[in-house]
């Protein structure tokens, strides 16, 4: 896929720095490329269930952040990214010391993107998909 | 809506004191009814995104819970609750200094229980509802 | 709510009779009002699953009319409706002689309408919801 | 992907030929392996939108039965298979004179199989992504 805009990744790279979730979360940019996101997020006692493994929403918090800033790293330098909706599939508990979280564009629009994300539990050698998503984000531009 | 078991409820508080997400994003058990659970969330600014508005997941977290348990509420004391999957639509940034967080069950079958939520900005007197969610729950009961 | 365009519901009738899916399945417009549609669709052989019940995708066709043309009647005299994405849960199978198909708009902007939809079997005196849906519908226009 | 019941796909075809819906869309199946069935579908008029597209619900309809099928041929002989949501996302008008259909399986468990399916417009040499699924079936057994 072709950047929109040379700055694209460093822009994302900044705007994910300013995410207070995902500092809070503990959550890390892995690799980058264009319409595609990795990140890394440690297993977190603050953000389990009440069986002990991560909260549903704390897997999607990052799958979304992941589809999100993927879908950035493809829009002009004008826009913001919004998430106009998602949804979520939760295939096995969030069970894992380690989870690697992607997100990927499936189609980049001029007002929308379609995304899909999804989040892996890593444990030693065995890795377990236990969450995907489908995402739209939408291109928000702010008049002059 | 019929409880199954008479302990559900009280049942249900105990799993929420026991989510380490609830704990520190500030969430609180507002009124619970058989089928029906609200929470209050305060704005904070460890779950925000990089526009400085609660994140989608971190309101998602909370919707997933408020939902989860109102299923849960339903279910007969060998159930545990599991989310299966869920869909949210984004409606208006979720801006605010406090949430209000609707769960409630449409349909309650043995295996599967059907749920929606919203969650709704509260900031003095007007009240914004900033994403919808709908929400597969099943109940899980492990074998003797 | 308030109509964009006057001439809007008489848009909505005129582009729903150019539905050829409409028309094969027998289904016709029943109340009307802005962000409103109500739909009627009678059992039909033709439209059936294995087990003899209308087929998920038959009544999710009808809600997608239902929701897509809500959303239309609030649009402005140059947008045309396109459906982004939608979500249905099927809480019952579809069985019934006739169906009462609703579909209403939650929230109306410029470029995307939130609408939420359902499915409900009428069998004589009683009536069952058998689905429901979220759909994300997009106002396109066309440049001059 | 293994299967349980070794008469899955026969007793998959034989389900198939009952559902009206797809002898009446023109709807057949193409390739199948275990938890994977592709199916054909040609342009139809009578299940077009207003603007002579095919209509998102006669997509969705051959998508949900792609799917369906693809977790059934994984069910063991006593499972009747259900649909219990989908969320569809349209990338692009359904335009094209014939669609190829693929419904997989990601993960099959004894009760719930969540499936992913797409829908693709092949006209002559080029094809275009128009739609994708995410399902969730379940197993239906009937107590003796």
């Amino acid at each position: 896929m072709k950047l929109r805009n040379p700055d694209a990744i460093a822009r994302m790279r900044a705007d994910f720095a300013r995410q207070g979730a995902m500092a809070s979360m503990g959550i890390t940019v892995g690799d980058v490329a264009p319409g595609r996101v990795t990140l890394d997020m440690p297993f977190h006692p603050d953000f389990t269930q009440h069986h002990g493994f991560m909260h549903a929403g704390a897997i999607t918090t990052a799958m979304d952040s992941a589809c999100g800033f993927a879908a950035f790293t493809l829009m002009d330098a004008d826009a913001e990214v919004l998430t106009v909706e998602f949804k979520a599939n939760f295939m096995a508990p969030a069970r894992g010391r380690q989870f690697r979280i992607e997100g990927e564009v499936i189609k980049s629009g001029r007002t929308l993107t379609f995304t899909q994300g999804r989040a892996i539990a890593c444990d030693g050698e065995s890795e377990t998909v236990v969450a995907t998503l489908t995402a739209t984000m939408m291109a928000v531009r702010h008049q002059a």
